[in-house]
């Protein structure tokens, strides 16, 4: 993939790169050698480029907004020019951005937004009370009133407290205490931070991070630029992308001859996966990061995004907290939410919090430093983060109007994963687990020989060619199994369910044509 | 300082560190140990600790935010509980944080951010015409016309051209490229993504980042995260903190002895000093750049706090495109901005720019790989930023508000620049270049021999313990010139101007008693 990527990225960049070698004369009779015998826009190398530059940084690879994304782009801008295609619109169904989807936002949370941003309007009658209320709580707890304000580096005090009395209802009364809960710039900045703190030594005693395979990327990128060991678990996608943990404890004893182990990221539910971990399962995952001493990374912010009646979201904090003293005072987890995910899908707010437990009180001080040097999260971030996590409750004005649109989101997400299996699985070549939770499929999806042979001859991963061909012929732009790792011989791609449902049906009908033609082609 | 500051930390953190050293044996038998002989609530050692945790992070500080600050929310907690002081509150003029001093936002900004916030509000006689213009072209440009969407990685569209179209007209025509604009999550975001690509290099010739003393400690926090080389370089105080090429030169020169310099960062107007550079000066640093092969970076987030009479912002980006092509298509620059500063103070929104001259096209294709990643800077933010380089224009309804408001803010400061430093050096012991631009003054103080033996005593550094007595007798909390950098045996500290004036005058005049009190005291 990785070649591939850069091909596409450099035809992106029309311009050439600098010409000339670097000079090792002095500066000046250099300048005067330039200015003599070169044309006026003369170039020198330049001192940042691919060679020069931070190679942990080059390493980095991030699907989601890679390669495919950028002809996307491509494709809109000669859609505009009036350039023929097949299709008239490019679908983004490579990331779940609910909005550019068409979900409207929730009313009351961009209510209680307005007045934050404009307080004029807590005197206007258009609003309502609960919505207020909640504004004048969050300006009073803000420097000076406003939004504009830095905020303490952890994020304002009562929507801590907020967040903590949150998760208390959510994990049935486990008490949350607000000490632990840090806002951060979406769930990305958080999981970055944290790994970020955890990643030390050299050699063989490189900090190792499990990451299961499929994976979100922002993993892989991270621990590239952090210089890390990605240790791979791999997912059983026979048995729904189940997580088991024979498999953890062969990845980590291989692990061991090359780096030092320390960190164990799991995302619940799975992303690109879709799977809801059961209760028993994360019991295991837990015993075994006593166990093996590993530091647990439970990203959790598809928290609210559960549409299998046999499933149930179970929050690592939850399960460890009734495990007993001698996990509940051991384990070290950190674990993630977001503004972006859910029914509310506020993913340009860049909210977010993590939940610390068991961390050390001097790693806590770290934490706080690492995080003053940025100042705070964004605060309009967090006043979305507060409205999340304490929205109205029955008896309130805007109860009904905010279940309403609730439900709906939520409804149609469950129809749309339920209508998205069915018909993948109808495709001849293609296969595709149960969407029980979060907002993608990954079908798993047959690739002729004939087409690997032809990806290779175009210098691609397979599923890299068919997703290509996909963008090309159908407009649908959606991210190869390779961005985020798979068994070696299987394919596969990520779709988001976010499109309405009318929508989805469409482009599944138009992926369904698609590989069947593809099939034939290059049968 | 670090000594100090560590103290200071931990004595926040009540909680004691593990008591139990790691041991070696099998996980299962130490687990069982540990439940027969171990009361309950047993502790292993953590995995995550001082020892164990990443180095770099370790080494980080950030005095804006460090343990003064703690200090001075634990005396607000204090006083909130009733305990009594020689004084009724903390004024925390420790940070340029705007509206958390009494600085109110400007009123179209924050109309256009409600519209955007709130759509319904577009139809409502209460807002003009000019912001609803604004607001329904920022909504256009986001997917599902929605603040919630992703943005691109690099920033809304529409936006990237306000900011060029800006760039264009403060440089008197000089065109900017929005290709080359890159919005951020503030400018410290831009100014950690850029120094993040550009370091590399092991032993010697790892990377070294020149940094003006005294400096904004975010350059030397990044420095030591990404395990850089920082390469000091002196501002002439008794010149009125002018950047002289000379010890420009000094400082590349002994650094090649130990590593390969390669940036060179530049403050401007300054941060904490307060001067702005001439337009010659930054000829000369430009010229000096090109010779040296030095990679620019232009921290100018104060460009619209310029307050002498005899001092004008020149950018970094118009005086190279004056110097002739062999400068202006060679130097690399990348310069900086942010809704933080300036007269809009919107510091909570994170919102900024930075716009990069000469920057090879595969690295920009990198540096988009890079903030891809995270996925994309706050939508609000952005929209924050928009109005910042794009206020009402003359003709337009809001004008007269919007131009009132800016000449109150910056009228204001100005007064306080002056106000100020005449009232500083009309204190024995305190010395304070005149404030040119940004928002703090920077004075040197004289620290008697017997109050530095009491700080050694205390383990402190000595300007660490004359803002401790300052904060704990005062209730002024302002930071140490020791968390800045400044040549040995010198002391100061940096305070904010933004209180308003009459607040100023009485936080000023508490100095002074202080200050004279602290000489009789130690003298």
């Amino acid at each position: 993939m990785q070649r591939a990527a850069l091909l596409v990225r450099r035809g992106c960049c029309p311009r050439p790169p600098g010409l000339w070698g670097r000079s090792q004369s002095s500066a000046a009779a250099e300048a005067s050698a330039v200015l003599k015998v070169r044309p006026e826009r003369s170039r020198r190398e330049r001192i940042l480029t691919l060679e020069s530059m931070n190679p942990q940084v080059k390493a980095v690879e991030y699907a989601v907004r890679g390669p495919i994304v950028l002809k996307a782009g491509e494709i809109e801008l000669e859609l505009q020019r009036g350039i023929k295609k097949p299709f008239t619109e490019v679908i983004r169904a490579n990331i779940g951005d609910a909005h550019a989807m068409g979900q409207q936002p929730i009313t009351f949370l961009r209510q209680v937004m307005a007045l934050c941003t404009y307080p004029n309007l807590l005197d206007s009658p258009s609003f309502p009370e609960d919505a207020k209320k909640r504004a004048r709580r969050i300006l009073q707890a803000c420097g000076g009133n406003s939004l504009g304000s830095y905020s303490a580096s952890q994020g304002v005090n009562c929507i801590r407290e907020d967040v903590a009395a949150y998760v208390t209802r959510r994990d049935g009364g486990v008490p949350a205490d607000p000490d632990n809960i840090y806002l951060t710039t979406g769930a990305s900045d958080g999981i970055t931070t944290i790994l970020k703190i955890l990643v030390s030594g050299g050699g063989k005693s490189r900090t190792g991070v499990l990451i299961p395979i499929p994976q979100y990327p922002l993993y892989s990128a991270v621990i590239s630029e952090l210089n890390a060991v990605q240790v791979n678990y791999y997912l059983d996608e026979e048995n729904c992308w189940a997580l088991n943990v024979n498999e953890l404890r062969r990845a980590v004893r291989e692990a061991k001859d090359h780096c030092d182990p320390k960190v164990l990221c799991i995302i619940n539910p799975g992303n690109p996966t879709g799977q809801v971990q059961s209760r028993k399962c994360i019991e295991d995952v837990i015993h075994f990061a006593w166990e093996e001493k590993l530091f647990l990374l439970a990203d959790e912010v598809y928290q609210d995004n559960v549409y299998s009646p046999d499933c149930r979201f179970h929050s690592f904090k939850k399960v460890l907290s009734e495990m007993g003293p001698e996990y509940s005072s051991n384990v070290e987890l950190a674990s993630f939410h977001s503004t972006s995910k859910g029914y509310m899908g506020e993913c340009g707010y860049r909210g977010g919090y993590m939940e610390v437990i068991n961390l050390h009180p001097e790693i806590k001080g770290q934490l706080v430093k690492l995080l003053s040097v940025r100042l705070c999260p964004p605060v309009s971030g967090q006043a979305a983060m507060d409205i999340v996590v304490n929205p109205p409750v029955p008896g309130e004005e805007s109860f009904e109007q905010f279940s309403r649109e609730k439900e709906s989101v939520l409804g149609d997400l469950a129809k749309k994963a339920k209508l998205t299996e069915d018909l993948f699985n109808q495709v001849p070549g293609i296969q595709c687990n149960p969407l029980q939770g979060a907002m993608y499929a990954f079908p798993r999806i047959f690739i002729p020989s004939k087409a690997v042979e032809a990806a290779q001859a175009h210098d691609m991963a397979p599923d890299m060619f068919y997703c290509m061909k996909l963008l090309e012929e159908t407009g649908i732009c959606v991210v190869p199994g390779s961005g985020f790792g798979q068994r070696e011989g299987t394919y596969h791609f990520r779709m988001t369910i976010l499109p309405p449902v009318e929508k989805l049906k469409t482009v599944l009908q138009k992926v369904k044509d698609f590989h069947i033609k593809f099939l034939e082609k290059y049968a």
